[in-house]
């Protein structure tokens, strides 16, 4: 029986198995996701982004819980970055694991960054998509940073939720301004702290400034405070009323479109790249051209035109 | 007089042209950019990156100061999020822009985050490059998050400074571990407040559990109260160490061979996507494959090496 065939009977294992499979580029690996890709479609994508110190894993504990309670199934793709001396999933994000450990209805899954450099979205993508075809009923992403590939990652979710904390000061504007665009639902999180009513009229006001047109999502603003368990229900509420918003037929279909239409390119990107990559590596042809920009005596505009028509 | 010529005489409103032809993927800045490229590899590039809510800003500011009164040329590359509704520069940097209007040594860039996906490395290269061959002593680029984006572009700067606050929790472990690699100077800001201490070695801890090979360059961890100047002439000072640590022949070159191979994959990835695009945009074949995929009628691998063979 094929990895695939293993992971469409629910053989959690198989999952793992391909999931390693995906990070070590295995070329395998993508005869099981074409084979996986038919049946994907069902799970709810929940992406969870915001600065660090925003308390995001603590929120994603809660929401697992949240829908545990609602009898769903939940995975977790954490997005970690991973440095050579931690070897792979960092601390608190082992603790997590063994905290649902016992729950068969919890998979968290570590994606590390290295090693991903510029396919870190494609890779989270496949592994959405594992579960996605496995049959989990809630797929939450959630990231570590906040940057421009993260806000990348985030975009293929159903629901984006963009963490903010109290007290971050005006170096916050600007982080604001990049995610008001991805964001669907917007917490507020750690809100037991002083400034809280001014960090939710901060983003009401961009918000506001944003003006959903008609008929459009306008994103809530919810406060809470993860660690003691308030404002969780209201959170969930507030994701729910995003997925009816997004159920409606059309609005689901153009949802569908984009998010096939960036993994499409993301792919194809990718691939074209190893394709000439191999080519141009056989011999020392890339080292030369290398060396030669490094020296000044090509620049590299002119070099990749001449690669670019060599391939024609 | 073409662009490039104007600028190597050091005509500012050439650069400023030439940089809007970047933003807005003019084909005649390539032109431009393959004719100053010979004359770049002058001016010192230093990387700031760091969480939100750090202080980066005020940060380069007192950099700017400092290098100003040792009579060097300051340009800074701040790379900003934008949002439509902002239309370009945020606030703060427009104010910062407007306290150095006045100082013919100091040019500030901001380059929005939008339209520039997947390339945003890119165009901060073209930029920087574009400072550099018109004589500017010191480029600083500055990012506003910390992800994998942002990583990947102060990896190409000389020195790049990892700018930490303390107090930011346990969340910011995660942080650490993956920006450990990239950082040449860690700079612990707001020094001011409790927990620096803690922050300071926490981050020591780090970097002896990533021990640097002998004789390789051993981050140092410098505090700051920026707003306060404090800290300044010492983080300068470890710069400028770093600086002479770098000059050492073997290893500029090493790091001039690594950017450049950096900069030319990011080019020609772009480049070769940029080709493929045009070709299957034509008519309606990539809104077919898209919307197939989208349907799960077709997978995207599958739809990937369809469009790879095809180039044959």
């Amino acid at each position: 029986m094929t990895l695939a065939e293993k992971i469409l009977r629910g053989e959690v294992r198989a999952a793992a198995r391909l999931m390693r499979d995906i990070d070590d580029g295995m070329p395998t690996a993508v005869e099981e996701l074409k084979a996986l890709f038919p049946h994907t479609g069902r799970a709810y994508i929940i992406g969870v982004t915001g600065p660090p110190g925003a308390g995001k894993s603590t929120l994603t504990d809660k929401l697992i819980e949240a829908y545990r309670r609602k009898g769903k199934t939940v995975a977790v793709v954490a997005i970690d970055p991973t440095s050579p001396f931690s070897g792979g999933a960092i601390l608190g994000d082992r603790i997590r694991m063994n905290r649902h450990a016992t729950d068969e209805g919890v998979f968290i899954r570590s994606l590390g960054t290295r090693g991903h450099l510029g396919g870190l979205s494609r890779s989270t993508n496949d592994i959405v998509s594992v579960f996605d075809a496995m049959g989990w009923d809630v797929v939450i992403v959630e990231t570590v940073g906040v940057g421009q590939d993260e806000v990348e990652i985030v975009r293929t979710a159903h629901t984006s939720l963009v963490v903010m904390v109290p007290g971050l000061g005006d170096d916050i504007q600007a982080i604001k301004a990049g995610i008001l665009e991805i964001g669907d639902v917007f917490v507020v999180n750690k809100a037991d702290r002083p400034d809280v009513e001014r960090a939710v009229r901060d983003l009401e006001v961009m918000i506001e400034m944003n003006h959903p047109p008609e008929g459009e999502w306008w994103p809530p603003v919810v406060k809470t405070v993860a660690q003691k368990q308030e404002g969780i229900e209201e959170l969930v509420a507030k994701i729910e009323a995003h997925r009816e918003h997004l159920g409606s037929g059309e609005a689901l279909a153009r949802f569908e479109e984009n998010k096939s239409a960036l993994r499409f390119e993301e792919l194809l990107k990718e691939q074209l790249f190893r394709q000439v990559h191999r080519r141009i590596s056989h011999g020392d042809r890339l080292t030369r051209i290398v060396e030669a920009i490094a020296r000044r005596e090509l620049d590299p505009y002119t070099a990749v035109e001449a690669i670019l028509k060599d391939g024609d």
